[in-house]
């Protein structure tokens, strides 16, 4: 585990969390399940009883302040600060290359800063046969046994046990497959070979550069070239005129897919609890109200009546009153600038009400 | 109509329009049409045509400030503040005491000063013929010709023709019936002679105190007392004393069913467009949408984004953008300190979650 290095790419919005998550404040700086902790700090306490102090976070310009205030523990060679997002493979790719010029031996892991895993334990202990694993010359992510037919995640196809001393759990990844339709997700859980792809990776640097260099050739180059000046005086000028250069892409075409496509893929089963926290429904689940007949209540309870509404949930951020009355399943967002009202059902839809925002010019809200 | 002197009891808070309708700010302070003027200033409005400036209102001490300026034409004089609400029979006939004083000969006619009423020529035509018909010694009440079968209002029978000049619709009313069952309402209004008692009455102010003395005798001992104070030296003194210890009771009670039990009462159909906006969905009704697709929004339209959502109403009193997905029928109020969420079926549930706050002490969003 000395070779193990982790990285938190915190970027995305989490745009089906608005307006609770927002632009400047997205999903992986809140406590979405009331533990205490925002999500990159759980994330992070995840990590450091695997990696100690070995943390590199990748995030926007914007948020280095919030970051550091949740992750003080991080010294600033190990921050890397996008300019502008450019997607996974560059934000992923660059951690690989600064911290192959520090050491070519280390292998990375890069896991989402707003994802919910537990126990630790489990998840760990999965870490650490990826880190095996990923030792013998493999990109090796972790593959979430389904706990139903999703139509929301992409899937790993996985086959024979790679037989990896350490590793007893390891396979072969035949294939990604898409996010598929219903009936496709309800025969890939019944096959059993099959988990959710939920973007961990885990690779030695060295191959991780390999395969970006092998299909994005000119992100490899321009990756190389910050990671080259990374450190010294240079940086500051090589990062800023090189970065918004470089393709926008993500790490599943620039690196997992093809790398399957050549057989240097391996999977370890994810036994824990895992949930991105995709959308209101999700925090609802899990956020479980008292009972059946009430509605959960994210905020001060005492400033939320609800009648004859049930399987709802409530998040407050404010000190209104709330009053509820006979919708059930209802999703409520109280913020001190926007208010989101819908279902459970159509929790999905969120992302169109930010759109609208968008188009509309309402960049104080987003 | 020289005699006439419309009176306006300012009272009810209007619970189910809460949180728009406060303790402090309640329904007739309020333009829930978007006609410019609350309804207290278009009941005033209605009325001036009528009686000129002799126009009086009873409302609530902490009132006082909001209703002069909404009828500044209104002297001192006219404006009598009840201390605590003694409910209908006191202030009417505090009203019709004080106005005997001054002259035995008025005719007096109570208005709520919330309810929604057009056009304003039908409304006077009516209170004309009700002038006529109370000259010649009758409690007249106006009859609003039934939309549809409510049982949310009690109804009036009535009788005969009266056959008083200058009052060709005047009838003799039979009885008043409370709120009826479904079926019975559906029975009124196939019956042809049954009317919605919309509590507005005109009457001698001596034939009221009639009423009230040999019904209500206390009352009637108490609202005289004050009525010899009032305008001297002693009104202050005399007014705090009495008025707290006079019974609490509907004008309904103390006048209306007892003096048509002894055959005094007089009804002239109202063929007028009347509401008494009586919950959200009445607002909704009163506020159309743009089209049958969408939502109702009173406020700045602009800031509020509705996705497969129809039917409802989205009252916004913040500067907050407010985003709807995917609920129909939805009735929203976005005030500053207090939020209501609840669907047009339930509007009338809303008086629930007001008894919630004041049972827990939250008096402040009452």
């Amino acid at each position: 585990m000395s070779r193990f290095y982790a990285v938190i790419p915190a970027g995305g919005v989490g745009t089906r969390l608005w307006p609770l998550s927002r632009a400047a404040a997205p999903k992986f700086l809140h406590d979405l399940t009331g533990s205490g902790s925002t999500l990159i700090r759980a994330t992070f306490e995840r990590l450091v009883g695997l990696s100690d102090t070995r943390v590199m976070v990748v995030t926007g310009e914007s948020h280095q302040e919030a970051v550091c205030a949740q992750l003080p523990e991080i010294t600033a060679e190990n921050i890397i600060l996008e300019s502008e997002p450019k997607d996974s493979a560059a934000a992923i790719g660059l951690a690989a290359a600064i911290l192959f010029k520090r050491d070519p031996e280390i292998i990375m892991g890069s896991f989402a800063a707003d994802h919910i895993i537990q126990p630790i334990e489990v998840f760990q202990e999965a870490i650490r046969e990826a880190v095996a694993t990923a030792a013998t010359g493999k990109v090796v992510t972790i593959g979430i046994t389904p706990t139903h037919p999703s139509t929301g995640f992409g899937y790993i196809r996985q086959g024979r046990n790679l037989k990896i001393e350490g590793a007893p759990h390891a396979h072969h990844v035949m294939e990604f497959v898409e996010k598929p339709d219903e009936k496709t997700a309800q025969a890939y859980v019944a096959d059993g070979s099959y988990s959710w792809n939920a973007g961990m990776f885990v690779a030695p640097v060295s191959l991780m550069l390999k395969h970006i260099e092998a299909n994005e050739p000119a992100l490899y180059t321009g990756l190389m070239e910050i990671a080259d000046a990374w450190g010294t005086e240079e940086q500051e000028a090589v990062t800023s005129r090189v970065w918004p250069t470089l393709p926008k892409i993500a790490i599943d075409y620039a690196v997992a897919e093809p790398a399957a496509a050549v057989g240097d893929v391996a999977v370890i089963p994810g036994t824990f609890d895992w949930d991105d926290v995709g959308d209101f429904a999700a925090m609802a689940r899990l956020n479980h109200a008292v009972d059946n007949e009430s509605v959960t209540i994210l905020g001060d309870s005492k400033r939320v009546y609800s009648d004859k509404s049930s399987g709802g949930i409530v998040v407050s951020d404010t000190n209104r009153v709330i009053a509820l009355i006979g919708i059930d399943d209802v999703v409520v967002v109280d913020t001190p600038d926007a208010l989101l009202i819908t279902t459970k059902e159509h929790a999905q839809s969120v992302k169109a009400a930010v759109a609208h925002w968008k188009s509309q010019g309402d960049t104080d809200v987003l």
